[in-house]
């Protein structure tokens, strides 16, 4: 039975999932979904794991081994070594098995890649682990992002794929009327991959933001390098691992994808982005080195990012008060702003904001937001478990500047809270200041981590304008706008919508401006300058492969 | 009656034929299929224009008028003036209709432009002699080509169009089971387009290769301005006229599409396509031109480009030596190799030809060749008909300094013919040079124009090898490939598929490599340096636009 054989039916669930965009989750994010022993199994592999070399990649000649990452729950080393390759060799045989993997058909490919998000699924504990001690994210955050949202991305990568490779047929004969006889041709058309394709991780979603690419390229035919983040190796390595194991089982060659460790010494990324057979290359990561890799665009690769945005939100009306605070400190506090969705400026007018009840002035407000965060942050569970730890000293420094700079404003310091589990984990609660709309140097720039910063504007139109005005220049991954007045709403989201600017409105409750579901929301549209690539649309697939047609005299053939 | 629904038929019909890629031509390409005196009253008009102001167009606020078109026939000026406009009028005008625009649905916009196309049926043989007098083309191609087949391709685009514009939901609800309760989001998707679009115009096929762009912008919600080649401009300026006459009577500004005419003194495409607001850019001319307009993608625009290859012919072995030469030497002569799929280099191995009858030797070809391009230019009716007249006095002038240059290498002079018609039309045979593969400067380039180059290689492994490597690096639009062998075949196809190179094998009788059929056959892959863009693929719809998201609580709405 084939590969394709196998897993057609959930294939065919996903395309359909992928289509309708309503509620579609193939990989449980629920923990307990999940067998029983599997946690504890996972942790004593984690376990072994660490002060060792990471042995389970089918890759050969490494030079050395190395690794330095650490993790922000324990503040010490992990001492994982991973292999590191020479770049020219992996690409060289990343090239090879380029030549191997194109020639499998399309529909096998989707069935050997739906078998690995199988074999990953099985270690989706050891992801949860390997992702909580690289990246700081709660055990929970990291369980369900790193394992089972990841994989779902993957699947509606899969099933995209599919839609794009099936839109042109094999082979068709032409056949033109010319009067007293017909010409006719064979015709078949070929989606060719376009070469090794690169993807460069990040240290906060090492898996999240990087099985898009990688199925992405590989469902086209495109043999991938993953350059991880040299402090968020793990988790990927394990699916790595995984993968190369299926692709070996298939009895196609491992070399198909392949991890390319490197340290903060000796970096890889523009070795490798640079080589002229890497033709696809995606990126998550800051914008400075995102733009330079866009560059190489003029080379003709194709480059996919996920740069950085400064994500707004307008409250100028709302029903319930009381739960937007709740609702946006939530947002706020998730992993201590480290998603790249999370919040940072929040827009409000001096003359309050709008409620059935009133006009709630912007003081009133801030004692609101201030004491749903501090609810946060000062319970017990829930300041571990949403705040989680902060990926870098960098994170923690900035607070301290932001702080400094902007003291007078300061309206809720940033505080240290107690995680029982982890006694020396890297945390902080989120820095919130207050300051009126001219003050720009406060908030017209990315402030990555636990930072707020309410701005008082004249009038909601205005906020708009500074949204509008700023999201051109950095770019947004999301919107918040809260306003009763639907008339109103849809003007400011198709306003927003002109700049490629998505919008999510009057959320309460538990749902949050920084989620985005597979098979349903476009994470990142592409269009402004938070990135130029979408998890998932038709660009994603189409940019990795060419359509090339052959015509052949009926004689011939 | 909506538009959409007047042409839902028509329109469903060019979504199925897109699907499937067998013959389809929605604009009859045969003269006769229209009314007995259209051309008679097209001639008469064409006659009217001369030496006036050209003044269909429903643009206001023009500079000045100019005009310096000179018609390759009587080799006189036309003396047609078109409106000159500001740049920033056009791009600011642009922008304005692009929000009216972009807010009618894709479904009415999909059934004005294809009444748009109905309109320039009626002017089909307007286009034709405008074409013929502007690039040089038969009146035959030029109405071929000018009129039905560049309406096919811009109803090949409405089709694609509709197929990306209906790919994602415009609403859905969202829920997720989350045990004891659900969260339940609105959730609406818009393909928002990018921005004003630029369409750059060439001498050769000012509407063959101008409308797909022009379409292709207008179906995803854009506005247009064609800038077009100042020596080609009348054709495309009826097609505009035509269609702002259609958008007017829909009650859409006629600013959708304007005409932006410029002389070589003064040219517009920088100015134009550097312009903030101008977001999308399509191409068709040289290279060096058009790989500084590509730079432009690192400012975020879109650049669609059809750049020049130099197109190869490989002959191995053959069933009917004298077809081969037939159908080759009318490939080489149509409109005088002045089509960007037209071949140039003919490889042959210095042991010949091998065919059911033994091997031709390379000086048998030579003659059977040589006389098929004879038979051509020395047919009182055929030569005018086929290889038509040339554009440009550079095209005289470059088939001159080769044939100087490679003197010893001329098998075939380039030669004058009597054209009855038009006594004074710029006309040239084709020159045909005979070189080893060694002297590569005689062929390791483009020679836009008829001039033709049979290569002698040790083996057709060394003919393929050379192919591979001249594609690489200088692209190729098309390839010919004569082989009698199908493993062969398909190695070689392979080969050059891997390198995004298209190929046509074993043509003869009256079919043509240079031919691309719209409805069946991708035109430049978009994978080689010929050109970043395909007619029409996927991508060429997608780049135009972005999916952005909008979520609402199912309490805001």
């Amino acid at each position: 039975m084939s590969y394709y054989e196998q897993y057609r039916e959930r294939i065919d669930r996903a395309i359909q999932a992928n289509r309708e965009r309503t509620y579609y989750a193939p990989f449980p994010e629920n923990p307990k979904s999940y067998p029983e022993n599997a946690a504890a199994l996972a942790l004593s592999r984690f376990q072994a794991c660490l002060n060792n070399d990471f042995t389970e990649l089918l890759q050969e000649k490494p030079l050395r081994f190395e690794g330095e990452e650490i993790s922000p729950y324990l503040q010490t080393g992990l001492g994982i070594r991973y292999p590191i390759f020479a770049d020219k060799l992996l690409v060289q045989t990343a090239s090879k098995a380029l030549d191997i993997w194109r020639k499998v058909s399309f529909n096998e490919r989707a069935g050997i890649l739906a078998a690995c998000l199988d074999r990953m699924k099985e270690r989706f504990f050891d992801i949860a682990y390997a992702t909580q001690h690289t990246t700081g994210q709660s055990f929970m955050m990291a369980f369900q992002a790193g394992g089972p949202h990841a994989a779902d991305r993957a699947m509606e990568v899969i099933a995209m794929g599919m839609e794009e490779l099936r839109r042109v047929p094999e082979s068709c004969v032409w056949d033109k009327p010319m009067g007293k006889f017909n010409i006719t041709l064979q015709k078949t058309w070929k989606a060719m991959p376009r070469g090794v394709a690169l993807v460069i991780g990040c240290s906060t979603f090492p898996t999240w933001n990087t099985l898009p690419g990688v199925f992405a390229s590989l469902i086209t035919g495109n043999s991938v390098i993953i350059k991880p983040h040299p402090k968020a190796v793990l988790p990927i390595a394990i699916v790595v691992a995984e993968m190369q194991k299926v692709f070996n089982e298939a009895g196609i060659t491992p070399d198909v994808i392949q991890l390319a460790p490197d340290t903060l010494a000796f970096p890889l990324a523009w070795e490798l982005a640079g080589h002229p057979d890497v033709r696809i290359i995606d990126y998550t990561g800051n914008t400075s080195f995102g733009n330079q890799l866009e560059g190489l665009q003029q080379t003709g690769k194709q480059v996919f990012t996920e740069k950085a945005g400064v994500n707004p939100v307008i409250i100028d009306s709302v029903t319930d008060i009381k739960a937007v605070c709740d609702n946006l400190a939530f947002s706020l506090s998730l992993y201590a702003g480290q998603m790249c969705t999370a919040p940072q400026n929040f827009f409000v007018s001096h003359q309050g904001i709008r409620t059935p009840e009133g006009m709630v002035s912007v003081d009133d407000f801030m004692e609101l937001f201030t004491a749903a965060l501090n609810n946060i942050s000062g319970h017990p569970k829930m300041a571990p478990g949403v705040l989680a730890a902060l990926q870098q000293d960098a994170q923690k420094d900035r607070i301290a500047s932001v702080a400094a700079e902007f003291s007078d404003a300061v309206v809720l310091p940033s505080n240290s809270f107690a995680n029982e589990e982890f006694p020396d984990a890297r945390v902080a609660s989120p820095l919130l200041l207050k300051v009126d709309a001219s003050r720009t140097e406060a908030y017209d720039r990315e402030w990555f981590g636990p930072i707020g910063v309410v701005i008082c504007t004249p009038s909601t139109d205005e906020s708009l304008r500074r949204v509008l005005e700023m999201s051109r220049r950095h770019g947004a991954i999301s919107c918040g706008i809260y306003c009763t007045d639907p008339d109103r709403v849809a003007d400011m989201a198709d306003q927003l919508a002109r700049i490629f600017v998505p919008v999510s409105v009057n959320l309460t409750g538990p749902i949050y401006l920084n989620q985005h579901a597979a098979f349903s929301d476009f994470h990142v549209t592409g269009g402004n300058p938070a990135g130029n690539a979408s998890f998932t649309d038709a660009l994603y697939l189409n940019r990795r492969f060419v359509w090339v047609g052959q015509r052949f005299a009926s004689s011939s053939l």
